[in-house]
């Protein structure tokens, strides 16, 4: 009845080839990655092809208070893009092309629905690099990047999507179009609005067009750094010092056996028969620095312990290893559903943070894989349940808990960059407190009068 | 009355030796550094030394309606921290302790009221740097910069003080402490609250402790590039050739003939007569790379027209022009009122912006002198007036309106790092729209709900 309600009023408004309304096909757009989290029915899906689609969807939505949940390529992994029951999703899948690549003002103009991958791409044809590269590079899309202040291996040394983002288009409101933030090196004319809304998921308006800076594209070539170990606390270990040694390496990777295993299951490269746990590090240094840079890692990683620690010489061995690195998630996710941890601990604190990952594991007996980007602290346990067995499941959950428990203990975050979505809220609120809970809704209550975006996600009440 | 309802309130809650409430002395605090601002009385000035004393002061301002209004050192160009009638000040004078370099996290704590300069000095003693130098650097203050944004010389390559803010203490609301932000390297839990309070000044609460991330301490000697120009406009040229080279230099700062004679007649160091303009770039990139972008910047300079360009083989040379650049503030406030202005433009069009700034010059028979982060298109135009002249007043105000104007029309900001306070708050109207005007006032709103925190700053209806 309602959807009814909802349909006739999105066919006034806009054009009919533009809507998803049967359910088999609105269903694949009901969810994201995050196998965990609830997701409900949405009214319909509406595939914009300009701005003014988005908001002829906004206004509908603000009239009847209909949620309105936008959508990238549905590769998160906290159900921040799960529907809502009733609601309008918005995919950008059409609204996908590069507006503007700038070389000299540094900076590119895209749409939402551009995949990392292409984005990045188009600016290296330009002569321009574009930093950040989460693990879902070949699928995510900007816009979701952007929602979610997405990082990567890259961010260690070269920050994270917020640190990219100049300028957006947004629909806010019941419909209206801003233009939020700039497209100068610099400016400070009133509250970074454009900031906020990085990484809030799509709880105050939907993003229509992002600005963001670019570096040069000339870069030297990466040196890689293996070491193998025989503990996850003895990699953490590797991880302080280098922290400790002053040197920022390009990228500081860590994989444990499971995820090693798991790779070698599937793409037969033999990585678990020489380590319990991989560590990669990069540097990008030019020059004699960089070779020093090189000669501190291999060192740390010794120091720590590292059974094999070595400056590749291969080009090709340092890239398989970095493939490795990216297949290690969807390899895992071949044995059953992961529940995804993100938390994100002070360097130094990386082994004490892997030795409570481990301890919990123990504790609730289950299965944890460790994938991390080791360099910023922040740990990817990967909770592998078998499927269809709940007491299993409900083993994860109480190691997942206590993992974010932890996190928080030791000073750290839940959420290092995937967001929180639904599965995290919980431990948003532990960590935040109620004070700061309540900035969150009177900023949302301001700027979303009506309620309609993205409701109850991030730090709505956790429900579980 | 109210002023002394205000002080009987105060003194039931702030010890007295926190208290200052003799006219002559709380007339030292009204006003900032914007000449041209207006300014009211405050009843009292706090000089808090713990957190408690401002939650106490924020307490009995919320209870009575009171406005507070947070003070750096009073080194502001836009008025940001002038007195209103009645208000209660905070001075952070006191609270000026380091309380944390830890260069292994990447990372300080500080108090707001810590000098820059001598906080950047003491991270330097512990292997690490904080970059963002503004030019107010020796007297200017971390909490300040916070609230403004502050930039400076290396913003170009480095990035301005939001970059480096993770996370704050602040005391909010009717008087909650909060922190917000993070001390790990990534962290997206919950909006980005943080960077919302960094470029505030002082509308949404009030900060009491800084967390920022630190670079490390080992650099590249700089190597400086030194260009001499005919006019404004082939020195612009040059710097949109270097942004268009894709050479990233560590500084690339312009200071014209007015610039130049002041400082010579201050500190006698000859340099008006070797140039109409001079334009001082530098690279810290180590090696053969560097060499090569010095290399890069020379001749961008020639091919601009310069009349004498080379890299400067004399380091002492080097620091007295940077110096020269840094005094030329203080050397032109010396010959009379200054009405400073601080747009941004995009680096390709800064020839266009400083041909605009000498035709308003001419139209309005004003005199500009200009001193230019050029690097990164953030222009300071100074408008000059003689003391007590009306005439000359009101034709700056003229010229200052349409610098505002053009900058904005050429896809500009009206303030690139000093900040709205009072002098740009038509500006911010004009360049924002209702629309996001609308938006600041639902954030301030939702967050200060007692409307006491420096009310009427920033995107308040400009009174002019």
């Amino acid at each position: 009845m309602d959807t009814e309600n909802t349909l006739a009023a999105l066919r006034a408004r806009v054009p009919e080839q533009l809507l998803v309304t049967d359910p088999d096909s609105v269903g694949r757009y009901a969810h994201d990655e995050a196998e965990w989290a609830p997701h409900g029915t949405p009214a319909a899906v509406v595939r914009p092809v300009r701005t003014e689609d988005v908001v002829a969807v906004v206004r509908t939505c603000a009239e009847l208070g209909v949620p309105v949940v936008p959508r990238g390529a549905g590769t998160g992994l906290s159900g921040g893009a799960n529907a809502l029951d009733g609601c309008v999703m918005i995919s950008f899948e059409h609204m996908n092309s590069v507006l503007e690549i700038n070389p000299r003002e540094q900076l590119a103009v895209t749409q939402p629905g551009v995949i990392n991958d292409d984005f990045r791409a188009a600016c290296r044809e330009h002569g321009a690099w574009y930093p950040p590269d989460p693990a879902s590079s070949p699928w995510s899309t900007i816009g979701g990047n952007v929602a979610t202040n997405a990082g990567g291996v890259c961010c260690v040394k070269y920050g994270v999507t917020r640190d990219y983002v100049l300028g957006l288009e947004a629909v806010v409101g019941d419909g209206e179009v801003v233009r939020l933030g700039r497209r100068t090196a610099k400016g400070v004319t009133g509250y970074d609005l454009c900031g906020l809304f990085v990484g809030s998921e799509g709880t105050l308006g939907v993003i229509t067009e992002i600005t963001v800076k670019l570096l040069p594209g000339v870069r030297a070539p990466e040196r890689t750094v293996v070491g193998y170990f025989d503990s996850l606390v003895a990699a953490g270990e590797a991880v302080a010092a280098v922290a400790a040694s002053g040197v920022v390496p390009s990228a500081l990777e860590l994989l444990d056996r499971h995820c090693l295993r798991a790779v070698d299951e599937w793409k037969n490269m033999g990585l678990s028969d020489e380590a319990e746990v991989l560590l990669l590090g990069r540097s990008d240094t030019p020059g004699e620095a960089g070779e020093q840079e090189v000669a501190t890692l291999v060192e740390c990683f010794e120091k720590a312990g590292a059974t094999f620690s070595a400056a590749s010489t291969d080009q090709h061995e340092a890239d398989a290893l970095f493939a490795a690195r990216r297949l290690a998630y969807p390899a895992l996710e071949r044995l059953g559903p992961l529940l995804t941890e993100d938390v994100c601990v002070p360097r130094a604190l990386v082994p004490d943070m892997l030795a409570k990952v481990e301890a919990a594991a123990v504790r609730h007996d289950t299965l944890i894989a460790n994938i991390a980007h080791a360099g910023d602290g922040n740990l990817h346990p990967l909770i592998i349940t078998p499927a269809g067995d709940d007491a299993a499941r409900e083993r994860a959950q109480r190691a997942f808990d206590d993992i974010v428990a932890d996190a928080i203990a030791l000073g750290g975050t839940v959420s290092g960059e995937h967001g929180i979505g639904l599965l995290k809220r919980a431990g948003l609120h532990d960590e935040l407190g109620p004070t700061v809970v309540g900035m969150h809704h009177a900023v949302k209550n301001g700027l979303d009068p009506a309620g309609i975006f993205n409701p109850g996600k991030v730090f709505g009440e956790p429900t579980r």
